[in-house]
């Protein structure tokens, strides 16, 4: 195969580029499409619809939000399990052999050239779209706040998690303390800051990517899977989401 | 004309890609050119050769340093006054009215889609380059330490600046203060860190959006554009720096 050949495959997709909203949505781990010419790395059916793979419900909820925030979204065509969007390419974990109890077979033993071809084909056209529309918008002078949209798992590595909406930040923390204080005021949820993985986990890559260099507000959202596993679940999620983050936007412009 | 066809005009050299140094070098001010369609933007023909167009003797010094420390280099097709590769598209002085005492007539009045078409022609290809190159290093398992070039002009404002080579930190002051302590050791540049400018000044964001994200070691070097206004000088300059990062880069590896 040729790497060009790649490359071209495995843009981000953008939706509502032109939405007016000053919330910029990204989905790294949106899909669990497998696509050759690495294929299913020898997961089983059911890994492979799993959280390992991806983020159930992510994409959903984002698409959601998009429509209730009037906000653009970028989101990324395949499993962070050939490549995690939301690492760069000196990680271990951005092309796991491992991950939380899973082996991943067409993980192991990876040479630096296959890193390469993945970090080609993968992470650098969804950055590089990613860094475009933020471009674009920088220089039409419109406003841009920088908010990742991710799921975790109820239960991890045998522990139950009693969070159903964590919140994290990087080095600029005023989005997220503002979101985690909307949230606690609007919703029901159990929402807590850096939970349930902080900076420190290395988990705010695209934050620091594309939200610091430029100054931008941003923060980084985790949502309990089992919450939005349904199409009701995920507009009633939206629904409560919507304006904590529009309150949260609020605050930061009288701030 | 059409943005698609600035946009394949418009990208970073790369010049010793696969040269073996953990040293990747960056010239952000390599330039003079003023390229179709923006043209000379009603600069003098003075003003076009001076300071405020570039930064004079940056590239020479840049290819000198390339040499001998066997390191890549990525340097920019344009005058940073058509476009700052420096600045962020949201910042004013990324194509400047004014700078310094000169006033600059095409940059005066722009409106956000001139802004944007800029944006796209030389902002976006430069960093998309130079973040191809550092993905490329790091998937390959490469060291990589980023330094940028730039030359700042002897009387500012009509002040004259004793400092002869600064060195600028972001947030991540280790190989910022390693070289200065070389550069003291080693050489008779009167030296000091965060001189003429610092981070403070808004002129880190090479660093911030391709060393931080990655947790490289970074430094941006500044050289009195009188001492490398000659070949005989860039050679001599070479000969002085080449040995202060090699030392910079030994302690590094050693702490």
């Amino acid at each position: 195969m040729s790497l060009q050949s790649i490359q071209t495959d495995f843009v981000a997709s953008v939706e509502n580029r032109d939405a007016a909203g000053a919330i910029l949505l990204v989905c790294e781990h949106a899909s669990n499409a497998f696509p050759a010419p690495w294929g299913r790395l020898g997961l089983t059916d059911a890994q492979a619809r799993a959280h390992v793979a991806w983020d159930p419900g992510a994409l959903d909820l984002s698409r959601a939000l998009a429509a209730r925030l009037d906000a653009a979204l970028v989101h990324a065509p395949a499993s962070r399990l050939i490549y995690d969007l939301n690492r760069g390419p000196n990680r271990a974990d951005a092309m796991a052999p491992r991950s939380e109890v899973h082996d991943i077979p067409g993980n192991t033993g990876l040479t630096p050239l296959d890193r390469l071809h993945r970090a080609e084909a993968l992470y650098l056209p969804f950055h590089t779209s990613l860094q475009a529309e933020i471009v674009r918008r920088l220089a039409l002078g419109r406003p841009t706040v920088l908010i990742t949209i991710h799921s975790f798992t109820p239960v991890y590595h045998g522990q139950h998690r009693a969070v159903e909406f964590g919140v994290i930040h990087d080095a600029d923390d005023r989005m997220a303390r503002a979101i985690v204080a909307a949230a606690q005021d609007l919703s029901g949820l159990a929402c807590a800051l850096n939970e349930p993985y902080s900076a420190a986990d290395g988990v705010t890559h695209t934050l620091r990517l594309h939200a610091t260099p430029y100054g931008l507000a941003n923060a980084m959202l985790e949502i309990r899977n089992d919450l939005i596993a349904t199409p009701g679940q995920v507009e009633a999620m939206a629904s409560q989401l919507a304006p904590v983050l529009q309150t949260a936007l609020a605050t930061m412009a009288e701030g």
